[in-house]
């Protein structure tokens, strides 16, 4: 079982889910998707403001302490100046990943041109895959529709579960 | 009304268009699409040469002093030696906005699979986009033609005329 | 013709054909493509081990002293630990040239979603464009089959042969 976690940015760095409320955040998408689709474990998950050093720490963390196989960051792709996520990203990644935004752009692009806009990229930091998501609900579906079926192997790979000859 | 600049890049640095010469440039589409697709106007025009000092310092001129919402370049973008204005832009952005180069070159490709040579890159500098297109009239509305329904989002998005979820 | 060169990755670092084997290996389908589709000349193989030092310093020598006009590499373009072609590549080379394996991947994603793991980039060094491709046979063919009828024209204006106004 691959061991997920996500990381959101929100300008008002509430957290987007309290009892009670209507699940249909951009976090229980991404929650629903890796458990039904992927039969991953989210084992942490954190909100924090759309500060570049705030979003690199928090991924950080997430990888060398939490040693998660993948993070899925929703928001703070866009182009508003506020929107930082892909240079937190890109800052402590030690390998880029480019196909998988690169996929999710055009997959998505497909149905919505406007998912030309957003500046997600992918990479690796040590055996963790980081993975930039859109912040609307609707965005995160669109984009992890595209990829998800390869992440187990994607992972398998990258954690040294499974061989490779790429 | 979007304040739209242009950087071409010319090895003779002769202006390509004088009063009463055929108007098929590559200037000329971009002025045509700029103002008659996007209601944009054109606030600043520039010939360089193939130097990246020289690009560097009209991106910067045209970003930082005329404030300009986008900035198109044309020209510089191929695999000759003197072809360098994506090196420019990279060393001059603060973010980068894959999405519409790989879009570009996505589209043009589906017409003329040469368009995969093209070496465009795209990215912010503060309040401004900046995006490189190829130098010959065809290139720049093949290319030109992807991507420029979704600018004046883009742009009010950027500067902060419009909200965004991303 | 084109003076083309391959570098090849192996974790054990032999030598993938020997006399009297079969000669379905990546580096045969390379060869071939090469020689019968582009009218190119293989006048370099080297097969290092997965460290990115010993990759930049072949890359280095068959661009710097071999004067290839194309070095194709195969491997070490996975998610795997040891993979870091594409990290060795982006060492060495002064200008992107992001199309090629854009093109690649969206064009191997048609047949094999899986291609959306390959981190391959392609960029130049002074007169050399480089491409990273993958470890497998399949793969390799996969790849190359995209971009191959780009390459002579590609070549040609890299090198000077051919003027262009991109």
């Amino acid at each position: 079982m691959s061991r997920c976690a996500m990381e959101g940015c929100d300008p008002d760095c509430q957290r987007p889910r309290l009892a009670g409320e209507r699940e249909d955040t951009s976090a229980q998408v991404i929650r629903e998707l890796v458990e039904e689709e992927m039969g991953g474990e989210i084992i942490e998950y954190r909100v924090v403001p759309d500060e570049k050093d705030e979003i690199m720490a928090a991924l950080i963390e997430m990888t060398d302490y939490y040693n998660a196989d993948l993070i899925l960051t929703t928001g703070g792709t866009g182009l508003a100046p506020r929107d930082v996520t892909p240079e937190a990203t890109l800052s402590i990644v030690d390998r880029l990943a480019p196909g998988f935004a690169e996929a999710m752009r055009q997959g998505a692009m497909a149905k919505t041109p406007r998912a030309m806009l957003s500046r997600a990229v992918s990479g690796i930091r040590g055996r963790t895959l980081i993975i930039n998501l859109p912040g609307s609900p609707k965005g995160v579906h669109e984009n992890l529709a595209v990829i998800i079926d390869q992440l187990p192997h994607a992972l398998a790979i990258l954690t040294g579960r499974e061989g490779d000859h790429g």
